[in-house]
């Protein structure tokens, strides 16, 4: 099997396919469904496969562009922020690995049950079940999913 | 005050601005951070409503081409269908209805309290707490919200 | 109509049949329906009624004894406390009046629309989508459900 | 270590301890909270290992009373009857067997990661990600959270 392609050598808190992650509730069979719903078939994995790899490269400043968005707007940047406001370098670069490499796994990854997995355990770090958990920070206990979902206009 | 446009002249279900639909959880204020989340400005409200204006007469035809990706797929066209598979016709009709005076009702009204307190009524209707009920009939009880999520790749 | 029992002229916060509440999402039937999966009869009702005239003197002492409870419990007691730990006297005063008109409307309101939609609105006081808000504070940001339904065991 | 004790040699959808249960999304560290939040401690542990030994051979008994309540009520008795209001002879004798072990499990296994992995798979199994799936039976799609709630009167 070949190894998947990696934003670094150690990414803190990233448990892809670990027995840590969380476990889907959702079946495969459900997650078939859910891609008809998008209308989403194999030629759009094939150039999500293409993007990937253009991308691997600018994973770093791509994130940083978003970052930019979200550093605009103060409900948004509160979310990796300290209580006070402060901002929290060790926590961003940790999560700012994480985000990075969230983009090569979304491309290039199969879709397979630990793909299934990891997108549940990275829901419920968005939410107070695990927000925080991961690197042991003081910050926004929870992210709405209505912005998680708003959010998707910028990363489009 | 204009008279909204609307689809027909009597839509069965459709309680827009009504005491009978849900209040919305979150507040206006919030409600603006949503839009400022998804980088939604004063230019997309404008071609909004130029959108509006040019899918008012079309609003029959687009609701056919989305419910043809529906009946395509047999997990999104039981929430619809009657418990045994048929068809129903009538709740297809009042609810077509509903859908294209969304159109309208997206494009076009004033993004206010009523607007929101109509999108969680519209919700609710997509969930156990009120599918079904409107139109008084047996059909799929719920239809989960990540195949909501996903349908938004179709309508975009 | 008679006046309700309060257990002070003014209770900040205190909303109960106003406009500016939630509504609740459930119908006054399935209310009833709810009743009957806790076998609540009107003897159950009747004897709620005598309870609150016997305990209308006693709300401070009872809330007093169950916060020694949450106090008692650092994930409990932070519930209330500002992000530093530090206690907040105005918010405890505040939602300790509430705590104590909630035993009288508990046991002495009628129940119907008004008492389902302040239900609703306590629930979402303790959710992130109004949790501090109607006192503007700044303390725990949810009370997860489950602490909620375990701390039934205490107030039983 | 002791085999667990069971209501029958085979329990049909009884998936204790195996992988293909969920995963309880909250941690040891926090059920260990969630049991200070009711006051749970050694001594109600104690006596619920007594009072597993003393039900052992009425469970049968219990589960038919408890179900003599669920008959009587419409609104309960459909979540586990077929869509057109007929028993489900299949259905409830195998969801009866593993609603006896339940009991023996409440009161008799450690409360370890196994046991709250397989209260979130039973929480699953009544919510329309997993109702009906372990059966593979046409019944009620949910059980709504507040009637698992309410229905504790009848339990306790």
């Amino acid at each position: 099997m070949e190894r998947p392609r990696t934003v670094a050598d150690k990414i803190p808190g990233y448990d892809y396919g670990s027995a840590n992650v969380a476990k889907s509730p959702i079946t495969l069979q459900e997650f078939e469904q859910l891609k008809h719903s998008a209308t989403f078939t194999e030629e759009d994995e094939h150039w999500l496969r293409v993007a990937g790899d253009i991308l691997a490269d600018q994973t770093e400043e791509l994130v940083g562009k978003w970052r930019e968005v979200i550093a605009a707007q103060k409900h948004l940047a509160r979310c990796s922020q300290k209580p006070d406001g402060e901002k929290d370098a060790r926590y961003s670069e940790r999560s700012g690995l994480r985000f990075q490499q969230w983009i090569l796994d979304t491309c290039l990854r199969p879709y397979d049950q630990d793909w299934l997995n990891y997108q549940q355990e990275m829901a419920l770090r968005h939410t107070s079940v695990k927000k925080n958990k991961t690197d042991n920070v003081r910050s926004a206990p929870t992210i709405h999913l209505r912005h998680v979902i708003a959010f998707n206009a910028v990363l489009g």
